[in-house]
């Protein structure tokens, strides 16, 4: 038995802490979790042709090229998921895929699940991770290191958080996948986390 | 002659009301009209399979199963459209989908137009019943029967009349159908109905 | 080389005179600069038709019918944006698609860019040129000949300007093509122009 969820949201929501919370929890209620990067395995493909020396270089690259491997990489999951599905059995299997529905770039906001990419992985559910413009603002600011410029301004967060939606419902509405709204709470992310086991649990892929 | 509609709307902005409105002067005008339900067809289609007893569990079905009886439905009423085209002439016919573009359930926000119903359906026109949020609570308060809980507070409902444009936009985008925003203000049922009835005439479908 | 933009923007926020500059600016580039309208390809084949006789007839045509001249006009444009692909070698070509993401007629808002138009032109980016409610206005009241008093009311242009989004997202997200907003201040259509330059600089399609 395979559930597949889909988990985006942008820059500063705490996304990575959540899952890996739920993670946790998934696994002692007797999943068998898998968490896919959908940017690492971007990154691992772009790396093997010789197109990037490292993450930051992936969105400067022509969309031909990022399109062509965002395809790749989503029939390669495709592939890993239909694996999972046969070998599973009863033993309760969740895949949760962490990546964005929309990425900024220098020449827009790019889809992370645009139709050849949904409808490679065709999930239960896609997973928005939201928090307040001021939360994510004030992560940003605790968070020197990930810190970006190009994420921080006011304005600028509540587009994206707009656009977000529109992108995860209309990559939602390509596959009849459910579009679940997580809101993670300053200080939370436990509850958050469970937020997240209590859907996958209800799932009844 | 054929004309066909989908109405979507969350509960409680009175889509019922107005399309009863609408159906009694449409047929006064000569319009042939048929309301086809989703949902009881839906109801249908589960009780004959054995699936569920009643419409409350139908929110609470396995993704996959609900998927599969929605593709089922939708290419019911897809042949159905086709006897109505070929048996309609010169006399107008007019069919309306009485449906959802979103429903709220405990998995998250389910489509009730994702691209393998819509694309069966091929609607002229998505015409999306709203009221504000205030004239909402006004009618379930109301409305004690009818009234849901789980559809009352006024974030959550501002969210899904959000929400319910972000659905429809995308699936009309899917077939080319018009998306029409119809307001239904409060103890203006006859208005509203009247302006649905504008509508049809004027879709040379 | 060959760049494809699909411009958008509601009446009133100057997309026509951004085009223009910018077309001006990427030809002292060395581009060779294409820009396609959208509507007058449409007028076109809908005059030869003998459809319609002027532009203001073609929102009043039924669905059906611009449904398929609009499919008509995007199968030309894909067969002519291949025939510069093959012919543009190593100089670089840009076309730019002007039409509109979303159109207000008597039954609704109608697709620019639904799936069987896209899917012919299969964009680098759509472009999503805005203004703000008060610019659009101002522009209005300066632009007697242009006014249109179906576009003038502010709460419809806020109505406009979100559908305008939601539509474009829906239809980029169907081919993986970037979003880019570009805002055009009041007095600041050369720095407006020119950022459309940079974004075409920088796709490397």
């Amino acid at each position: 038995m395979l559930k597949t969820i889909i988990a985006v949201g942008i820059p500063g929501v705490g996304k990575s802490t959540v899952l890996n919370t739920a993670m946790k929890e998934l696994e002692l209620r007797g999943y068998s979790v898998k968490v896919i990067n959908f940017g690492d395995l971007m990154l691992d493909m772009l790396m093997k042709r010789g197109l990037v020396s490292s993450r930051d270089d992936i969105r400067n690259l022509p969309l031909s090229i990022q399109r062509e491997v965002q395809r790749d990489v989503a029939e390669r999951i495709g592939s890993e998921l239909r694996r999972i599905r046969e070998v599973s059995g009863s033993k309760p299997h969740v895949v949760i895929i962490d990546t964005h529905a929309v990425v900024k770039t220098g020449t827009g906001y790019w889809s992370g699940l645009p139709a050849h990419v949904i409808t490679n992985i065709m999930p239960d559910s896609i997973v928005i991770v939201e928090a307040s413009v001021e939360e994510i603002l004030g992560r940003q600011a605790k968070d020197f290191e990930r810190r970006r410029s190009d994420y921080s301004d006011a304005e600028l967060l509540n587009e994206l958080l707009s656009l977000n939606r529109y992108f995860a419902v209309s990559s939602a509405n390509l596959v009849g996948a459910s579009v679940y709204i997580l809101r993670n709470r300053e200080g939370k992310v436990r509850e958050t986390a469970s937020e997240l086991v209590n859907l996958i649990e209800n799932l009844r892929g």
